[in-house]
C-alpha cells in the first residue's frame, strides 16, 4: 500500500496525516485556495525524494512539491480530491558548498532564500535574489517559479541566477546537473527545461548559484513625480549616466502609499505637497560623490521630477525601503483586493497605465486602484479594488490590454492554479501545444503537481 | 519534386546549385569539415523558412540551417550524403525595431553581429555580445549557439540577452516568441530549448535581444603575473573593489603572445622581462580617477601581479586588445593545431592548467601549448601542436582532466559535428537520454540539422 510505503521510506518523524499539523500546507497563504491530502511527507535528503516519487509513480499518484508555501497562485497545494500526496523539500536545507573564489553556492532546495543570502553575506558575497516572502519561501520554490524580486533590473531573475541543478525526474531518476561553469555549450542546456516550470516538470533538489560582490556603497532616494512615463525617462537617464548602477528602481502609486500611511505605524512619506507617482531608486554609487544627487537636480530642472529626497542614513534608507515593503501588507489590512502581477516593454508601461485606468473607470463603478512595480522590467503589480460581480469583467479589461500592448499576464508569480484559466485564453495555440508535449515528454504519467500550469 | 517546389518558393535569383557558389557554404571555415548538397535556397522571409521547412518535411529531407558558417565545429554544414538542403538566413537581415526605452532590439536571424552592435551604438546603446567573428556571424547563429565571447563576465552569453524568438518548427509552423518583456513567468519559457539546440530543434527567424546604456570611460591594462591562481585572485579582488565593472578580463599565456610577435606585424609586449601569464582587463571606471591604476599599485606591492602597463589612449588600449584578437590568426599561421574549448569552475583554472601541463609532458613528446581565454567564465582555449598520432591521446587526457574538475567539453564553441562522439563519452546517459527525448518531441522525422549535437 502507497502509504506505508511513504511512511517507510521517510521514517517515523518525517510524515504526518495530522488535521492540525497539515492546516498551512493545505491552503494558499491568503486563503484563496484549499486542498487536501491523505499525508505531507519530508524527505531528508534526495535519495529518499527519488524513492517517494518511484513509488508514487508505480502507485500513479500525484505529488504537489512544496517549498514555503508562499506562492501567489496556489502552485504548492493539493486539490481537493483528497489523493495528491504533499512532498515538502523543507528538510533539504543544506548549504553544500559556498566557493568564494568562483562566485558561486550550492544549496539544497529547501534552503530559505534569507538564510542564502546571509550564507553569501557571511563569505564576502552577496546574492542578489530579494522578495517579500524571502524569510520564509524557499530557493527550491524560487527556481521552479522563475521568482523576480526587486534586484532584477540589475542581476535578472532566479533562471538568470541559476548555473546548475539537481532535479528528481518523473520516473523516481535523479538527474545531476549540479555543476559551477558559467559557460556550457556541451549539448542542450537541460536545466533550463525545470525552472520556472513550477514543479511540473521536475523536483528541484538542490541548486549552484552565482553569488556577486557586494554593490558597495549605494544611495537610495525617494523621488515624486507626475507621470509614469516620467519614471521610465528617468530610469532611462540614469542608466546611460550611471554605467548602468541602479540596483533597484520602483514605481509607487500615490494610493499604495496612502493605503501605508493609513496603515502602517510610523510611515510618513518626505514631501509637503500631494504627488501622483513616487520611485524609489537604490543606485551603487557612492552616497558622498553626490553622483545621484546631482542627476536629480538635473532632472529637477527639467522637469521630469518634482521632487526628491535622499536618504541622508542607511536608517533613513531602511524607512523608505520599509514603506515600499510594506504596501502588500497595508492592501491586506485595506481588504480583499484583485490582483494582477504584469509585465509590458518598459516604454510601454505609462501606456498600460492610461489606458487601463481609463477603461476601467468607463466599465467598472467605483473601482479604486493599488499600483506599484518595477519600472525596469516593466513589472506592475496592478491591484483593484472593485463592486462584487465585476472581478472577472476587471481582470479581462487588464489582460487584455496585457495582450494588446505585447506583455504578459503573469510577470512573476507563476501560474498555478490560479492563472490556468487565463493561461488558455491569452497563450496561442501553438505555445499550449508545445507546452503539453514537453509535459507529456518528461511526465508521461503526469503525476508531477497534477492540475498545475497546464 | 521537391527541389523544384523549393526553387518556386524562394524564386530564381534565391537558390543555387552552381559547385563554385556553393563552395564556402560546404566547407567548415578552417577546412576540416567538407560535405554536399543538392541545392542552397536562401529565403526572404519567415513565411518562405516555413514553406521550405514545411516542403522538405513533407519529403523527409533534411535541411542545415546556415548563418555566417563561422562556427568552430562544423555544426553548419551538411554532411557527405548529397541529401541535405542547406537553408540560408542571411537574406533575413532586417533590423525590424530599435527601442531606446525599452532597452531592446529585434533582429531578424540573418543580420550579421557586428551590424546589430553598430545599430545599438547608432541608437545611444549598447549591445554587449562580441567575438572574434562578429563581422561576419549572424545572430541567429549567436543564439542557435548560445554564444559567448569576452564580454560574458558582466553581461552574460547569448541566452541571457534573448528576450524573445520567432522559430520556425520542424513542421513548418512559425512560433511567435517574439516579446520584449523582461520577466514573464506565464508558462514554460520556451525560447530556452531553442538557444543553444544549433538548429537541431527548430531555425530561429528572428529574435528580441536586450540592450544595454554604453559602458562610459573603460580603463585598459595589460598585467604581467607569474601563475593563472593569480589571476583568479586578482579577478576576485577587483570584482569586489570595483563593485563587479568588469567588462572583460582575459588571461593569455606566454605562448600565444610569443606566437603574436612572431606572427603578426607591430606587435610588442609593454614590458621588459618574460612573464608566464598576462591579463588583459577592461574595466568600467574613468582612467583620470585612476581607480584601476591604484587597485593594481597595491596588488603588485603584496605580489599578486608582476607587472602592470595602463593604456595610456584609446589607441593604446586599441593596440592591447589587437594583439588579444591576433592569437587566432598566429595559430593558424604558426600551423594546425588541436584546439579544446573547455570551461572548469573559475577556482580550478589553475588545477586544471598545472595537472593538464604536467599529465600532457608526461605522455606526449614534444607538445607546445597555447592557451588564452576568459578568467571570469572558466573558459579556456587550450590549444596544443603534438607529434601525428597524439591527438586523440591529447583530446583525451583533456576532456578527462575536464570531467574531473566538474566543467564542460565545450565552453562556448557548441557540439556540432565534431564533438558529438566526445559528448557521447562524457555526458551521462541520462543527459543524453534527455536529449534525445527532447529531439523526439519537437523534430520527430529527425530533419532538422540532422547529425549534429545527438
Amino acid at each position: 500500500m502507497l502509504l506505508d510505503e511513504l511512511k517507510n521510506i521517510v521514517g517515523p518523524k518525517a510524515w504526518t496525516n495530522d488535521e492540525a499539523a497539515l492546516e498551512p500546507h493545505l491552503t494558499e497563504w491568503r486563503g484563496a485556495v484549499r486542498g487536501r491530502t491523505p499525508i505531507m511527507v519530508s524527505p531528508a535528503n534526495t535519495d529518499e525524494v527519488a524513492a517517494v516519487v518511484k513509488a508514487c509513480a508505480a502507485a500513479r499518484v500525484g505529488i504537489v512539491p512544496q517549498g514555503g508555501n508562499t506562492g501567489m497562485c496556489a502552485g504548492a497545494v493539493p486539490d481537493d480530491s483528497g489523493t495528491q500526496v504533499i512532498l515538502s523539500l523543507s528538510r533539504l536545507n543544506r548549504i553544500r558548498a559556498i566557493n568564494v573564489q568562483d562566485f558561486s553556492l550550492v544549496a539544497e532546495a529547501g534552503c530559505i532564500l534569507a538564510s542564502i543570502q546571509e550564507a553569501a553575506r557571511s563569505a564576502g558575497r552577496y546574492f542578489p535574489l530579494s522578495l517579500g516572502g524571502e524569510g520564509s519561501c524557499q530557493i527550491g520554490g524560487n527556481l521552479a517559479t522563475n521568482a523576480g524580486g526587486i534586484n532584477v533590473i540589475r542581476y535578472g531573475t532566479a533562471r538568470d541566477l541559476a548555473l546548475g541543478l539537481e532535479v528528481v525526474l518523473a520516473d523516481g531518476a535523479v538527474w545531476n546537473g549540479i555543476r559551477t561553469v558559467r559557460k556550457d555549450t556541451a549539448g542542450y542546456d537541460l536545466k533550463q527545461l525545470f525552472i520556472g516550470s513550477e514543479g511540473t516538470l521536475g523536483i528541484i533538489t538542490a541548486a549552484a548559484v552565482k553569488l556577486f560582490p557586494n554593490p558597495g556603497a549605494t544611495t537610495t532616494a525617494l523621488i515624486a513625480l507626475n507621470s509614469a512615463d516620467d519614471a521610465v525617462t528617468l530610469l532611462s537617464e540614469l542608466r546611460v549616466a550611471l554605467a548602468d548602477r541602479i540596483e533597484a528602481f520602483e514605481l509607487i502609486g500615490s494610493r499604495a502609499f496612502e493605503l501605508v500611511r493609513r496603515h502602517i505605524p510610523n510611515t510618513r512619506l518626505p514631501f509637503e505637497s500631494p504627488y501622483d507617482w513616487f520611485i524609489l531608486v537604490e543606485a551603487a554609487v557612492d552616497p558622498d560623490q553626490e553622483e545621484l544627487q546631482n542627476l536629480l537636480l538635473q532632472a529637477a530642472r527639467l522637469g521630469t521630477i518634482e521632487d526628491a529626497a535622499i536618504a541622508k542614513s542607511v536608517q533613513e534608507a531602511g524607512q523608505f525601503w520599509r514603506m515600499r515593503h510594506s504596501i502588500s501588507a497595508a492592501e491586506k489590512l485595506e481588504g480583499a483586493s484583485l490582483k494582477h502581477d504584469i509585465s509590458v516593454p518598459t516604454d510601454r508601461i505609462n501606456a498600460f497605465l492610461s489606458s487601463g485606468k481609463h477603461r476601467i473607470e468607463e466599465r467598472i463603478p467605483d473601482a479604486s486602484l493599488v499600483v506599484f512595480g518595477h519600472v525596469g522590467d516593466g513589472n506592475l503589480h496592478y491591484n483593484l479594488h472593485v463592486p462584487t460581480g465585476f472581478q472577472e469583467l476587471a481582470t479581462q479589461i487588464v489582460y487584455e490590454l496585457v495582450a494588446e500592448l505585447g506583455g504578459s499576464i503573469s510577470a512573476e508569480h507563476g501560474v498555478g492554479v490560479l492563472k490556468k484559466t487565463a493561461l488558455l485564453t491569452y497563450k496561442s495555440e501553438q505555445d499550449l501545444n508545445l507546452m503539453r508535449s514537453l509535459k507529456m515528454t518528461l511526465d508521461p504519467l503526469k503525476i508531477l503537481n497534477p492540475g498545475k500550469v497546464i
